[in-house]
């Protein structure tokens, strides 16, 4: 039998009531994670036969939320953020297009599978394991749709390992990976987790899954997390030399001789000024413009993206983050996205 | 063809590209559907198999969540609802028993089917008609798997009209309902719509699923709030006269002779102070114990529930609101599921 | 010379500059006054008027804005109150007839004057006596206007010696004043001011403009306090016997045999749970339905009102008190105004 | 008859009452706006003879608010905004000099006329065109009174328009404008709306009401924004360039050749992190700094100014927008006011 | 030794630098447990010879703080207590008597000990059941000193064992104890902590320092917390049945033929509403008038007393829970401190 | 006789009760000065102690804590500071090395002396200027104990003073001082305070303790603070042309030919986006990587620091000008301790 609820199972074990017959809770999430896993392809189909009737189009960034958050460290509102994200989308205080002029509204630039019920399959006990494995299914589903390209909306920063092992198990090959983080997050393990927040960066190091890895806005780092990226050998740009590394930063070029290139944005990479919801204020960051900077200089095809780690419940009370989480989607769909001339 | 999100739309016809094969979008909404509620069904049988292996119970409450927002005419949060209230259940700051002593954790007592995907299926253009009909369906699901009973977290309040229609269709009669609100929420329509969070108890009355409804807490009511009452045989109790009612709503006994009772709880028919993350502050309504007096003394056999309009973008930083929409749903389960001697 | 804004005065007098004919600014301040009350008058009369048009009415409601917040003790956030009380009126997340079905939507029911500019009047050096008399006189022409009468939006408590002081001028005798208030406000001065928000009442008192004063609610008092109440005729009644009084005060009958009733509503009556957006958070008060009952079940021809001492830049994010002083000029209103048969 | 309140009249549509003699509230309505008018004028003229009286200033920054909020389309906050600025200007917890030692309390320096009672004359019925028109001339009674100079407090952006209007009537041409924002506000109409506060700088440039337009920290702008922009020969500085553009706009000279200089300085040029007070959060803005530079560096004879889009509702509990706002306005008058030697 | 600060020590124990001179450190231990200890008994002393000076008192009420928050389960806020409720009890937005006109000023009425300096005393590796004592030794310096009674200000609810274990060794004998909580505080150990905030009840019955133990305002029990309540013969009042015990609990009579009375005010007894700046929000509690009528209509001989569980970290922004711990605080002076006649 | 606490001299006099006998007052007041001295004494010892155990370091930063607030001269929450730092020191939502590298854990790094007993000692009667010396003998204490230097946690800007003198008393000459600040604090007085937080560096540069002072982030600055700066030869760097200093600021060196270097870090020289949590919202600061980039590139050895002026009250809910507070802290211990070899 798959581990049930904690908490469920804790009682189950103090009342001696839990000789359950696990092959028939087996069978049951089975179908369960089948239903899920099923919602998500249809909806991924339907997005993608939608776009082929408009015109088509060369790539069309599709949303996919990952709403999970018992793998953070320290809170776990991320498991809130991908409905406030959306909503900040398209909320009506701003208007519907990127800073160069992509128009949001098109559905050949921008639609969405949809999120992984993630928290109803941990609900019928689905182990993490296998909620990893589902997400990476439901990241390749979204890929199988041509021109779909996913831009997945965490969840916390342990989802980048699974969607990065879709990717490039989808697309043949490694990528290069631009990281912005205050945290490098390539801990061998964290409190245990081989597969928490703090440790996905190893995992996709180890997996051979990029080939190059950078790694901006680093401020918060251990003597563990250098050596752990000497050891992958990632380039890791601290916060306390950026004013020197800035120009290099805002004129990058990845991507070639691999698949493409993956960013994943961790929205604490921000200073907290600009991004007060996120589970580890680490002052000293980013401004958004310095990120803009980076991000729409850069050069190189964009095949997937994450933005994680908006925590919805440490917000302000008027969702100032919510619209810095929702402006860094926005942008990113603007790369991502290439209309057929 | 069923209506795509609106925005799109809007954006289709402006660029004339609006001719889309209607019948391939219908297939994959229709796909959609059936995949959205083969998932409610299999988690609702997993859970009842666990409760049957763990001996059985006569009634167990079964949590489903319905995060429909948009029916609200002023606010659009309760969408975001249902897992704040689970994450409040389960919080960790109270313990795990019901003031009179029931232990929450034991699956006989609470379990959960989770939430009906209604923004993914909006978002796959389905219609509000459609999207309540799917609502009646999974309600009707979870009450096919014994010994569940549904409590259904909003969400608005215009669920209450597809969740209370499936309820009796199910049971094959009418039912009590005790409505706890600061609005009758019985107007003939809102704004041009007969299916809003205004309407729901019109719709209710009208189909003849209710033979008393018992209006409490109400504090807002127009002309017609009182005449569609009076239409209907409704019994409603104005806030207004609160302090000469009480003994009487502290000891009422329904259901007998129907098919039981139905309870429905609007958070805002607590006053503000108890009660702040509301779409519609509306100042002198009961006070918590109030409601626990009123509910907890009832006799009659509560078939199914529903705790609506809980609205987290308004709630206090602490989530005050979320603790009270969270006890309410406890004391509920605590009124509901009976364990077998 | 009347005394210039405070801050330019020292300014003026360090300078040695402030040889300024005096004459030359007597004359400015008159004009401004004068266009002031001009202004008040030509509202009043155009509200009237309008009313009148509509085939008249026996009482109808009208708002007076007094945004005087200098005379408050300790912060002075009731001078922004007015604006915000109005749009609490009309906000949309209510309907727009009273608890008991009053339309308030209809002119004869409820009208507006706007508010006396205070601010202004300050910063053109008017001194605080003249801007008491100008109070009055605006009250004054708000009541020459039939049918209106006067509600009174605070600003602090001690614009209600002013009214109350206009309100038995214009009609030539002494009325019985009802007030709920957590202070006495009888204070013979405060800090040195005999027109401070604490000691109105006394002023009221000794000018015989009360027959009888009903004080309710009350938990912050001295000793001067009782004994001003005992030398003035007071009738104090203290929260820590309200269980005692309640049913007492719930079955009021005042106002014959003088020119009627005058409501003072102090918002911190309230317990701080209900409306915390109060310059003083004195725990132990009244609910909001206590309010209700007193004031629904009261017998009295009502013939002026005010509501004063909310402080918008102490209420909650989303204005909870804001809701509740809009509510009690709702519920104020609807025992004030009086259409024709 | 003018537009009465659009609430009562669809009350009194609904009622059948609507039969009103037009004549008579024409008159009233004539009556209320003419005595506004006559304050405003009273309040300038008195500051002016005061400041005379003082030995006299070249140019003194005379405020006047104008709480006009229901032409923003999304909330209507910026309506509370001047007093809350008057507070923070005033407010004690700084000095009374600005950064480069000009002294505010010096009548010569800066003086204020006060608020045009704008919700008032709405409430009576005074159509938004008439708004407009009394805002205009407003602004001239003040430019009116040597040596006063207006800094209008907004309200929201549409009030640029008449205020612009009135400037360059009065001085006989057109001046340049150097406008801080985060939109470019010069779309033909919002929602059918052409004097929007997304249309204001359209209907300045076909007024021909200036000869250069410089745009400065724009960063939501659609292709129609674009369009008009290059259609009226706008100087539009986006943000995604801002650090090339730095240096220049660090750098101007403005007004040579016209009639001088007007900024128009929307609070949303800012980050939200510096101004999250306003109605449209939009992130990757200018720092406050960034504005100061571009303000305090700009040569050129700044005959008018205003400060528009601050909403209170939206600000931080102790009130940072206000400060923000209340500094901008404090530098403005630095560069404005200038004292005879 | 004794356990240095735990960080540290985990610390140590990696580096393996822990080969400490475990007499040295003792030493410096004990010096500074004794200045510690010093301290407090020379203000007592000073405060007490003062008392003494103005011509002595019956009993006067002398202010302890206890500021520990480690044995919280939850979170530790409630350590921060201490200083925020003397700065709300003398805070000027309020007047210096009581609600039944004792006069706070006066040192006779009121005094202060000021706090036992805990978190220094943990960070030098002081370990827990010291603490203990060390609270013990600081309520007995205290009572030593003619004519002062301590009311401690926790501090978690695990502070209320060495208080009363202190009085009741001090005074020779069992007292009465009214216990006001949402909780029962009375489990064996909580997490493994026999001297939890969830177990100081347990600990004072199993010392035998209580004859009766009345506990108010429970609504989040166990099946082990009624248990344990029969077993050591607790009168438990639980809030479901508030509205019958009502006017019991309003007319209590405790302390006679023991040495007097124990008040212990957890301020989650209240409701949320009342008192938002808990740990644990348990709605359904207690109004804050609730609380004074059964404080204040008690007959008995008050000793000493406890206010704890203030958590200023979640606290509403303007403090309104620090008001209210503050008003119970005073209250409870009044009741404790009597003048000679 | 000691001036005793101000409200009850107040109340003493009142009552003509003030002949109290001085010489028992005085004596007390000693004992307890005495003891609090002890305290801090016992506490450095104790720490330096259990450094030489660990084997010793050049330079190990010790935190002193004064929490003294009444010398600001607008709000007192700075005296609620120190125990907010040390919690978001060691809070667990970050990790325990510096940015560049240094390990916080170790006791040779980074240890504590705890609080002077400030509020106990003022409400004991103990006036200003003993008060000022207390702290100077505190410092002096744990400068005592090698390697202890000394990193003091404000409480306000007037604590610099006693703290600045100690340490060159102790040393034997003057300092180079750097000072960040939107203030120059260098005011000959403030309302009548020679000791206020306004003046603290006035009263240094009076002393002769500093050689060069370097006052950087100003930007609230009058004509005197010109004139005090010039007088003393004070450098002021103000933020309208930071950034043409930018260079010359991150590439400090200070503190050769003198005793070394002392940094005073007021909050508020950061922008306000960045510490809202101050008592005096200046717009228009510097950025966190700002003052990083000053402090980390300074050449000196740092003898003594203060981190001042953060006001808890005024922090956003999630407390993050707490979290800056505590990485100013942690980045200027990573600047002084320096292990051996």
């Amino acid at each position: 039998m798959g581990s049930m609820g904690k908490m469920v199972m804790r009682f189950l074990h103090k009342r001696s009531l839990a000789t359950l017959p696990s092959q028939l809770i087996e069978k049951g999430q089975n179908r369960v994670v089948e239903a899920s896993l099923t919602l998500i392809r249809e909806r991924a189909k339907l997005k993608a036969e939608l776009v082929q009737a408009l015109g088509g189009s060369i790539a069309t960034t599709c949303l996919l939320g990952v709403p999970l958050g018992h793998n953070s460290s320290f809170l776990q509102g991320p498991a809130f953020a991908p409905p406030r994200i959306r909503e900040a989308i398209w909320c009506g205080s701003t208007n519907s297009a990127t800073e160069k002029g992509k128009e949001l509204k098109d559905p050949r630039v921008l639609t969405d599978a949809g999120d992984v019920p993630i928290q109803e399959m941990r609900d019928c006990g689905i182990e993490d394991e296998r909620l990893m494995r589902t997400i990476s299914d439901s990241v390749k589903f979204v890929m199988e749709e041509h021109p779909l390209r996913p831009l997945v909306l965490g969840g916390d920063h342990s989802i980048s390992y699974p969607v990065v092992r879709a990717v490039t198990e989808q697309l043949g090959g490694p990528v290069d990976i631009l990281h912005l983080d205050a945290h490098p997050d390539i801990y061998h393990s964290f409190e245990g987790n081989k597969y928490s927040h703090a440790s996905s960066f190893a995992r996709i190091m180890e997996g051979g899954h990029a080939r190059r890895l950078l790694q901006v806005g680093i401020r918060s780092i251990t003597k563990e997390g250098r050596e752990q990226g000497k050891r992958f050998g990632v380039e890791q740009y601290e916060m306390h030399s950026f004013s020197k590394d800035r120009e290099f930063l805002e004129n990058l070029k990845l991507g070639e001789g691999v698949k493409g290139v993956y960013i994943s944005i961790d929205v604490d990479c921000l200073d907290p000024a600009f991004a007060p919801g996120v589970s580890h204020l680490e002052p000293g960051g980013l401004s958004f413009r310095d990120v803009m900077n980076i991000v729409q200089n850069l050069q190189g095809d964009i095949v997937a993206a994450d933005v994680v780690e908006f925590n919805p419940q440490r917000d302000t009370v008027d969702g100032m983050t919510a619209m810095v989480a929702a402006k860094l989607v926005r942008e990113l769909t603007s790369k991502m996205s290439k209309l057929a001339d």
